[in-house]
């Protein structure tokens, strides 16, 4: 499959998945942000993976489409005005811009469980015992020990710069935990699905460890020189509330430099591994390039 | 056991099970409302239900720990300032007020995954097959369909009673999803961890569901008669918000009848079922007295 096939599949069982049932504003605000045009980097990865493994797609869509909501979730929260404040999103004004700040909030609350529950509900084919293994992934990737872990520090670092002693260490569990754990999550349940050994699925997490913090990168570096018009959010906002990036702790060159690096990382990863797929060389190329993302 | 042995272990195991990790603070924030003192009536009620129907305390512990930590969500995002805005629980200050409101944001999120996770991680003698049962529960009377539909309703109402056309129903709905759910999610996941089959599992359910509602009841009567110092929260705020409480509605000399009433309708039903629990019997005559619940 193409990447827009796997775009296209996504949104259809997305929007299907989301039904408007009462109360109408909760699942509308659900379904605001879930269906926001997108990439659907996380799904597709998680199906590509699966694909290549020799799973099959209809049995990683539900948990593909799980992680997509979740993600979603995180975009709610951290635009809040306690968080991170955005008014837009992918060119959209911000879910609690167009639904108030309670029933953003209640909206995101609501995603984090009707997400695990869209697979445990669409996983037909899934043995019971691979379901609990794909939850647990879930529960460890999209909590305290995984993205909100990532969210808070990321928050304690704002404004704060001058008092971390140790800048580079706490980039790193930020970018790993922020951004990184939601690829790992998507390629590690693909993985699973498709009945990957523990040595394939090292491989792969490590990959996503890697191509989760590159994104990140290219993410802070775009903050610091795209616009508005190319990303559809508020831009050089790191800056100005003087956040933990990689450009503010290396400055523009180094990140370029590293990001270089780790997509390279990511490369020699799933050469060694054999994997050949159109659609990873895309999006390792499109993040290169800086393009958006 | 007894009511307070029931609450000594429940006690000890959400001690036990949020040990402070990285990051501090998160952590420290979900910690804080899960042990805020409190009678621990939902997982008593799931580990009661349990114990009479033939099942073992020790397999339904997690499951009523999770619940408890699913309780304290509810709390801590119920009382950030976009929604209730409340500044004392149980006689301390709530956690936004302790945390601030993107802490408090986010270990209400993180409380989310973390419960169910208990449940994986600690259901050790339960089936792959059960387990999914408990998590679908889980997933149903957390989620948009349940708890936080009951919230988004209740939300909706403050301060919009005049344009409420059909009052009652919506009141129905805002206490069967905001209160009696958690009791319905507590009982019936003590049952089918003690294997109850359909017609007892119903039955509970009823029981659950009328009992919740004769707990909202209890509590609109108590948030208009109570004091602070009773209560060890701010009081009378539903009047003063406008919120549709079933005192709002019928007035309290009804309210009273109708929580005599549903008590009643409790009563026979677990008598029906042969069902004799002194705890049960004890928590039903507390909230008739209407004690401190």
């Amino acid at each position: 499959m193409k990447m827009n096939d796997y775009i296209k599949l996504v949104d259809r069982k997305l929007d299907e998945y989301i039904q408007i049932e009462t109360p109408e504003n909760l699942f509308k605000s659900m379904k605001y942000t879930v269906t926001l045009p997108g990439k659907r980097l996380r799904p597709v990865m998680c199906l590509e993976i699966c694909r290549i493994l020799g799973g099959k797609t209809e049995d990683a869509l539900p948990t593909a489409c799980a992680i997509e909501m979740l993600h979603a979730q995180t975009l709610i929260h951290d635009d809040l005005p306690c968080m991170d404040n955005d008014d837009f999103r992918r060119g959209k004004p911000t879910n609690h811009k167009v639904f108030g700040e309670a029933i953003a909030t209640l909206a995101g609350d609501a995603l984090l469980t009707y997400a695990p529950q869209i697979i445990t509900k669409y996983s037909n084919n899934l043995a019971p015992e691979t379901i609990v293994k794909i939850l647990n992934e879930y529960f460890n990737y999209a909590g305290a020990r995984g993205v909100i872990g990532g969210q808070v520090a990321d928050i304690e670092s704002e404004g704060n710069l001058d008092n971390i002693q140790n800048k580079q260490e706490v980039l790193e569990f930020i970018h790993i935990h922020k951004t990184s754990d939601l690829f790992q999550l998507s390629m590690r349940t693909g993985a699973i699905i498709a009945g990957a050994n523990e040595e394939k699925l090292n491989a792969i997490t490590d990959f996503a460890k890697k191509f989760g913090l590159a994104f990140q990168i290219a993410d802070d570096i775009l903050d610091e020189i795209s616009t508005f018009e190319q990303m559809g959010k508020t831009l050089g906002k790191d800056k100005q509330s003087g956040k933990l990036t990689y450009v503010s702790l290396y400055g523009l060159d180094d990140a370029k430099c590293k990001l270089a690096c780790t997509l390279k990382e990511c490369r020699d990863i799933i050469e060694k591994q054999n994997i050949e797929s159109e659609i990873f060389e895309d999006i390792i190329q499109k993040i290169q390039k800086g393009a958006e993302i």
